[in-house]
């Protein structure tokens, strides 16, 4: 089942070691079928060497259960479906422990839109959640982590495609997008403004950027009068 | 038509992506046949592998008007035609989203002269624009980035051959020589000399050279008696 | 004689320089035969271009003298032997110079934990040793290294499976694990980690975290009740 | 003539390339015949990229004159005949722009010992040189870049074979050893060096080394009772 959904979530995972923003296994991408309410994601502690679109596993929208697959699905998985089902918008969604995002995360700072790179892709700044309390961690640690994410996306008011991907504090990024690949863009996107940022913060502790330029760039790219790319793209 | 400029358009950008300036699509060369008054530019959004020289999009250099190609060309393309019109000396263009050169656009911040490999290619600080005034920004975005560059190099009264970039404030670099290869050269020394002098100014803040070393490095490849590289280059 | 063990340790010396945690022949990797009392490590200053199994030494644990082996063994042989004496738990050690943890070790600083990447694999601080003293350097220097280290270990009260791994004062960083594929993989982590430690210590200087974290990441991997990766793992 | 020499030296400037601290024509490798005193040096501003012995430039050491070979030698030609006259005991220099040794260089700072990396092929801090004077440049710039070193090595009573390598102020480091391929290793431990030494100043600004771990580093891999490697090397 769902062939082509694992063969698009088995290469956005490959994809992550091309670009250099995972090693070993640290890192997992899924995607979901919406109309069937089921998520196809990267299995644990699986090596990238190798791996196959059949090594996929699906997984349960609302139940959170294994529906098929070889292997355990990946330890965020609970991270991943409750995001899922807070954002109905987004059919992808990639974590990674990408070295700038993470430095981001550990500090506990949002990565700053400082320049057109960064709003291109994010609308404002990529926010720091908050920390997850003790009780949260020992009761349902991922599933809390997606909880902190939703909430930090509701409380400052955020669409989640306009800004589509979180550090997590102590923790690192967490992206999405409308499939799967977007989602790896979006996790290669913030890692290169991550290390952007750190750069032009030590260049100038002050940078900013207008607010009229975040609009323009963000607009023409994803506005209703978008006129970047190609017109049937 | 053009084939030949289109091969090296096509050829520098591809150039780009094997030095690790650009990721993804973020960047685009141009070349310009002066005679004929076309410019032949990279493509809108359009993925570097398999590019080909027949995807090269041929622009009028005056009406700015597409005159060949089967794709929509660079979305930067009105800032490409504003400098082939302010510096008639120059024949190619190249813009790219490098990090380095990024970090001292966002911080509005000039990349400084601190040592003879700058030296050898720039003569003097590579200047960053001033930012684009909220009108600039909704009249004609593209057109105008081109015109603060142009403004720049004027008012410092910057030789383009000389200083053949800038960055634009809070967006990125742009560089230029005698032809597309050439503009691609000045991209890679640019995002080079800027990742040693963010490391230099860690080093000593108040770091500085002295100007007989400039001109001296300069005009060893640059001047009428220059003796670097072979004698027919 | 211990041709796997060979194997094992040879593999694990090439994947040093796959990862780019060491250049030339700047790194040393070693796995033990508990019940033979054997150890087999890299030779010194030979190249790991072409290195084969058969070129591996066999030193005795308790003597340190080599019973097999063309060559002369590590120039670290008696620090590895000495971290095999004093942890029975511990089947291989690596060392490297790394340049991110070869920072924390030249600042004389621990790496500390500051995000879950760490606290998945190292619980808590990663320690810096303190110096030798001149008497230890002049009298037996690698016995003497691996002194430190134990030494450092034990006063901390750390389990060495626990925190797999120290940066040695003005030398660079130790790994260890159950065998030497394990200490590499501790090595790349540690190289990983300080180069985001650094990065988060520009970002924010106070960054920390708090232990209920560390705790569940680490036991979320290897407690009693550890659920990442495959259970037949 | 001097086919084995060619060879060594091409090799030696390609090796340069490989391991990262040179890109384009930024760099140069030389050796030397001493009983026929004659230099074999990389043409200028040639590629690397095809590059062959038969390329090579022969100069002779006195003279300063070309001697054989189709091209001009490289224009730092009288910096390195000016080095191999001053230290009559080594056998071959490199030049480069790398970066973090570049950094220093633009800083007007040595390159301080803070480990053990550093103390096995550099006995000390690698020092910068002065600035030129004005007249120093104006007269015969090259030649006096040499004269540079060789009065900083005199002054600071250096070994040239103990300190190989300096870096020349708001220039880059030059270093040298008993041949074309030992200049480059000690290029690449001085770019390495210096990096580990700016993540290091950084991590801690007072980091320094015992003076007694310097010299025992040192007098491991040189001394005469030297046992690092093997035997035979």
């Amino acid at each position: 089942m769902l062939e082509v959904l694992k063969k698009q979530v088995c290469d956005a995972n490959l994809e992550l070691v091309k670009r250099g923003v995972v090693i070993y296994t640290w890192g997992n991408v899924s995607g979901i079928d919406r109309e069937k309410g089921l998520m196809v994601i990267k299995p644990s502690g699986i090596d990238y060497d190798g791996m196959k679109p059949e090594d996929m596993v699906v997984v349960d929208l609302i139940s959170g259960e294994k529906v098929e697959g070889e292997w355990k699905p990946s330890s965020d998985t609970q991270t991943h479906l409750e995001l899922y089902r807070a954002f109905p918008e987004i059919g992808g969604i990639t974590h990674t422990h990408s070295i700038n995002a993470v430095a981001f995360a550990q500090a506990g700072r949002d990565i700053p839109a400082l320049g057109t790179t960064h709003a291109d892709y994010f609308f404002g700044s990529i926010p720091c959640t908050r920390e997850l309390t003790e009780q949260e961690v020992k009761e349902a640690y991922e599933l809390n982590t997606g909880r902190v994410i939703t909430e930090c996306i509701r409380e400052r008011r955020i669409d989640p495609l306009a800004v589509p991907g979180v550090v997590v504090k102590n923790h690192g990024p967490f992206s999405w997008g409308k499939d799967a690949a977007a989602s790896v863009y979006h996790a290669v996107v913030m890692e290169t403004v991550a290390e952007m940022g750190i750069k032009t913060m030590f260049l100038n502790p002050e940078a900013n950027i207008a607010q009229y330029i975040l609009d323009k760039h963000y607009m023409r790219k994803h506005g209703p009068n978008a006129y970047y790319g190609q017109s049937d793209e």
